[in-house]
């Protein structure tokens, strides 16, 4: 690799590292190209080079913490001999979403302090409902599994997905609002309520 | 009432009726106390006045927003004889919720948008969470009539209270990011799907 590509990569990491510093101290509202310059020990004209506006700052942020999400270590135990399947795959991939761990807490903050932002452009608003859409379809995959398995009742796996992710998302703001009433284990719990009343249930069309 | 204290209120009401202007406008990221100046053809020093802090004027947008609220007209239609009651009523107070119509979406923009600037004070977070718990209050009310007239089955009413609410809000965020997927008409549809797998559920402890 030549010389001059593994100095852009390497800056890019240490911007990517400054913007994923400055988003867990003061979430995206407090995101700006100068803190970013700040954090670093930059000048706003070097951050400017990488980020000619607030937007790419902010398109760039919402892309670091995608990465963050994806590296952050799993909660299944890594002995497990193989990833679980149908629900209790569906069970695994809610808990990851839900702030259960300080980590996962700042992480669930800095994507709910994202949501101001993203609303206020249009394109930042459609990249985030294909965020939303992807995980939906995450979701369905496992719906389906369940159904196959017969864990889940029959119904529509897409409005199943989309309710399920509907729970998962407002009980992250509401944990987010009142951790003491909604500390983990009443979180889990809410969850495998949640998933009882789905498996209970007399399923859909 | 002496003259005085007629202006006072009546400034009042300007000042708020620009708060509101500037949050339909921009957001909550977009509150300042210039921002509301400019919106009121007055100087900030004025608005200081009013407001000390940039946290004195979020404390007092997030009132706004509860009085804009509490006002909007109810989808209900005034004809009706008698306010619904248990599983009805759930429905009602949820279809009030979600962003069904035009001013209901700039509604929820305004309260997603308010998250952020809410989670960064832990006055304003604490403020957050007891509104979030009265809502569970009224759901739980609800919840609880729909049990004793047969219509949900026996559960922990606060439990079950937590997971509507879990549901609506995220179902909230969803629709605001996928307008065209998540139009009112499958809003409704998911809700009412969730109220029939919650009534036809075996129950919990």
């Amino acid at each position: 690799m030549p010389r001059h590509k593994g100095d852009h990569d390497a800056r890019r990491r240490d911007v990517s590292a400054a913007v994923w510093r400055v988003l867990v101290a003061r979430g995206f509202g407090g995101l700006t190209l100068r803190a970013v310059a700040t954090e670093m020990g930059a000048t706003t004209g070097l951050i400017t080079h990488y980020f000619p506006s607030k937007k790419d700052l902010l398109a760039h942020a919402l892309t670091v913490l995608d990465e963050h999400r994806a590296t952050r270590p799993r909660r299944t135990a890594p002995e497990c001999p193989a990833p679980p399947e149908g629900l209790p795959a569906l069970r695994a991939a809610l808990m990851e979403t839900l702030p259960l761990t300080r980590e996962a807490v700042a992480d669930s903050r800095i994507w709910v302090s994202s949501w101001d932002a993203a609303l206020a452009d249009p394109s930042l608003t459609s990249g985030h409902g294909a965020r939303y859409a992807r995980s939906r379809e995450r979701i369905r995959h496992h719906v389906r599994a369940a159904q196959l398995r017969g864990e889940l009742p029959a119904s529509d796996p897409d409005e199943t997905a989309a309710v399920v992710q509907s729970f998962v998302l407002g009980l992250v703001v509401q944990a987010l609002f009142s951790a003491e009433e909604l500390p983990a284990a009443r979180q889990i719990r809410l969850l495998d309520g949640f998933l009882a009343t789905l498996a209970s249930a007399a399923g859909g069309p």
